[in-house]
């Protein structure tokens, strides 16, 4: 990472982490325990990439980021929530995630569910707690949860998950299952969308217009993509202390963009969906300095 | 169920399960088959009793019931997603809800637990969609998101879930442990505080006065909690084929009203509780004739 996003991407992660430590800091009539599954993953060594899009987007767009960082949380939270669920032995049964124990073999299966459960559904609270501060008009803060319902849902992130779930077992399939064709919407669902909402998120916090909320729904397609190739290559030829995971994908035998175009063809078209997504920022000028920075930190990153 | 309240749940209910195929219809972007997870639950015979007080209550406060109709489907899906990740092996572990084999049995754990996610997520989705279409202000829009969310997430629902698997094995538990403030906690949160945000989304909808919007949400906190006295009494006494499923509350020797003040003393209170709930109704007049006999069902139903 250069020392400018490296500085940006921790000053922004410290506002990020100052403000998850106030919504988290559990009130009276929350059970305790519950508080605290959410707190294990929500401080578990995020690298903060969508609320820091959030704010980045909301900056582009015109808006003091300090004023999209309950919103750049309820991202996080999504994003947490989602780990836990994927996590759980019904799922890919991980017992470990950025070199921690994940969260139900810290407090078993039921509260992991629930701690998810809670994560999601308070996401939706700290965005909408936001757009009032913000005094967004109705449709602007209707809009602003639909963005996030649809990138998290059956329509982007659990549909991604779903079609995952699917694809196991795709050497199997039979003449219909195209493993290219499944593997990008996985890709786009599963990782893409909620990144692209993130953004949308910033935009419409900032009152952006339509023609900039479309270029940063590109940039956020492209990029998530491209990041989500890149974690393939990463998962076969990266360190896998760095990685903080086992190499889990080549044991499952997962449908990879490795596996499919092998390592040279896979950078290769990471590559051209970052030019692709940077080009899409060009009305922004200098404000979309970050997000830039950040496009190519996906392709040349190590963990 | 009276006859009237039975016309008024059936033309209702109605209004509901179509709204609710058009929202569960499927798009070319999502997998069948969580569409399919998602719609086995949604339509395996629910009583749509927090739909029907979201359209109630909006009526009370002055609003066409049919104009928050998406808003009951929004709480239909959050007590839906409820109930599929109670019954996950991980919780409660049933295999019936309802006289059916419940989500997981029938879709795996993985799909019951991401059909679970995906109904939550649309909640809100259609939530917002309906303050969209009413041209709600900002301020109310974004009151509506909070209610919804506070009254499912770890303040409300969650939290009372979470209440529940702590008092398990209550019975030897240590002197700090309280189980009759225990029980009211739970059944607070996990039922009353649903019913009371369905009643206060109608009321927002209608863009109700402060006053009766404190009013039901008086009515709501008194009918969650007898109605779930009255299900802690049925599951003692009631005939288990009408309930559906196994009197499993004796055999994981929960926390029960019945085990704790005895059937006589349980209905009392549930009886009182129906009394203030329906006291609160007073400034509604007869447009709160409903809620006064979903009162007078809850204490009388028989499953």
């Amino acid at each position: 990472m250069s020392a400018t996003l490296d500085a940006y991407m921790t000053s922004r992660g410290a506002l990020v982490d100052a403000e998850l430590k106030v919504l988290l800091r559990g009130r009276s009539e929350e059970p305790k325990a519950i508080v605290a599954a959410m707190s294990y993953s929500i401080f578990a060594g995020g690298k903060r990439l969508r609320p820091v899009l959030v704010m980045a987007a909301a900056e582009c767009c015109g808006l003091n980021p300090r004023k999209a960082v309950k919103t750049a949380c309820a991202l996080e939270m999504i994003h947490t929530y989602s780990l836990i669920h994927d996590d759980l032995p019904a799922m890919d049964d991980d017992d470990l995630r950025r070199g921690k124990p994940t969260n139900h073999k810290v407090f078993g299966e039921a509260m992991a569910i629930l701690a998810g459960d809670g994560l999601l559904t308070y996401a939706f609270e700290a965005a909408a707690v936001n757009a009032a501060k913000l005094k967004l008009s109705g449709r602007a803060t209707a809009e602003l949860m639909k963005v996030i319902a649809r990138g998290a849902g059956v329509q982007g992130m659990v549909g991604g998950q779903v079609a995952d779930l699917e694809a196991e077992g795709w050497k199997k399939k039979n003449h219909g299952f195209n493993p290219k064709k499944a593997l990008e919407y996985i890709h786009l669902h599963k990782t893409a969308a909620l990144i692209t909402a993130s953004l949308e998120a910033g935009a419409i916090l900032a009152g952006a217009a339509p023609d900039r909320l479309r270029r940063l729904r590109a940039y956020g397609k492209a990029i998530g993509l491209a990041f989500q190739i890149a974690d393939d290559v990463l998962d076969v030829i990266g360190d896998k202390k760095k990685l903080g995971k086992r190499g889990s994908d080549a044991q499952n035998d997962k449908l990879t963009y490795a596996r499919l175009y092998g390592i040279a063809d896979s950078r290769a078209m990471a590559a051209a969906l970052i030019a692709e997504g940077r080009c899409a920022l060009k009305p922004f000028g200098a404000k979309a300095r970050p997000l830039h920075d950040l496009a190519n930190y996906i392709i040349t990153r190590e963990k």
